[in-house]
């Protein structure tokens, strides 16, 4: 089976949880994006599923994934999917809802820190709620950075099979995911980031696990890994990060 | 098996979603927080499981749902639980993760519609952030509202079933939660919605009947459903819902 991921070009975005399942587990696929559009990829090929009238099931945004005949839309719904194909995910019915439920609420913390620069409307530039992001910046860092943090922290404590990771003996998807999270927050937020670590030593610690798996550093050590920029979900600006000393 | 649903009292919240699966299956429930705190109910009893250190696989937040052995969280995730059990979405996989990305999308929908009188912070008064609010709530009426049913028409649209549900023969746990948007969005912006379900008959067909189902018709007839009220998500505030109108 290759799989094939549609995801926007040129940022790592909600593509990336789905990048990272793929990659760890060694899984093949084709960035639909990157393909050039006179062979079929590129952003037309997403526009494709996004407006064709012929398209039965219709993702309502990207990331989306091919699997065969099947075209599966939402992260965490895909992540689901390829949890159980690519054991990323406990075989049990119990441990697969729980790792849903995980990634899940690492998904509303992705789209809490999204909204730190579009506290007002996705569709504006940030240069147009510069105000109010500041505001929203710096309720994040001091109420739910730690609050998001805090809960991972106490499901790592509880995991007590020693394993690193959230779920069981095995790493897990929502475990690549959490560390994806871990280091667009040092990218957004260096110095709030830093400073919050301190106090969530096995949320570090599993960050420091994913990125020392082999496939893993390969991955981000290629081409294929996109550098975190300013178009994408987590964005430094220097003034929301300072926004958490008052 | 009697489902426990955990939920703050007062409000509808996300735990309407669970509230409306369970209702329309017919099945047996207790609403805990509804329970006398002597008797092991009330804010408490969720405190318990929040707080709680010996909780093996603790819920972020409320709504979860205890069925026998099994703490479930997060909304979209307990009704893919129950969907399956309550025979509220397909048996084939495929099928059910159509669902459960549907319903991932009005989890969206229901943080965005939330966050119109919400933008910079969900721990602070909507007085303290009334000026974004309104900007919020323009974009959202002006953009993302008609994103999103515009989504969900062309979804039910090509539901070749005849099924006014958004998918296959049967009604989903999916379309429940839809209906139960239209209705939150109906009251927190009835002039912003009723400009714009003109445009989306089928959203408006299938709210209307899923609200004409006895069991529904029942329950919202009943005490066990609360009104809508300016303590929950969905909040009527004139000012918002004027914003639409340049």
């Amino acid at each position: 089976m290759v799989y094939e991921l549609y995801y926007w070009p040129g940022i790592q975005g909600r593509g990336e949880y789905v990048r990272l399942a793929l990659e760890y587990a060694g899984a093949k696929y084709i960035d639909v994006a990157l393909v050039p559009e006179e062979k079929g990829g590129g952003v037309p090929a997403l526009e494709k599923y996004l407006e064709g009238e012929d398209v039965e099931r219709p993702p309502f945004a990207p990331p989306f994934l091919q699997a065969g005949r099947q075209l599966i839309g939402q992260t965490a719904n895909i992540l689901l999917f390829l949890g159980g194909r690519l054991d990323l995910a406990p075989r049990d019915a119990a441990g697969r809802l729980w790792t849903n439920q995980l990634q899940l609420t690492i998904m509303d913390f992705v789209a809490e820190a999204h909204d730190t620069h579009h506290p007002i409307g996705s569709g504006l530039y940030y240069e147009q709620q510069k105000a109010a992001a500041k505001k929203r910046a710096k309720d994040f860092v001091a109420n739910r950075l730690p609050k998001f943090m805090g809960y991972f922290e106490r499901v790592l404590e509880r995991n007590r099979t020693g394993s690193p990771g959230l779920v069981g003996s095995k790493l897990t998807y929502a475990d690549l995911s959490l560390a994806q999270v871990v280091a667009g927050l040092r990218y957004a937020f260096p110095s709030a980031t830093r400073t919050a670590l301190r106090a969530y030593p096995g949320v570090l610690a599993l960050h420091e696990h994913v990125l020392s798996k082999p496939r893993i550093k390969r991955y981000l050590a290629s081409k294929r890994r996109l550098g975190f920029n300013n178009d994408d979900l987590f964005r430094h600006y220097a003034e929301l990060d300072k926004a958490h000393s008052r």
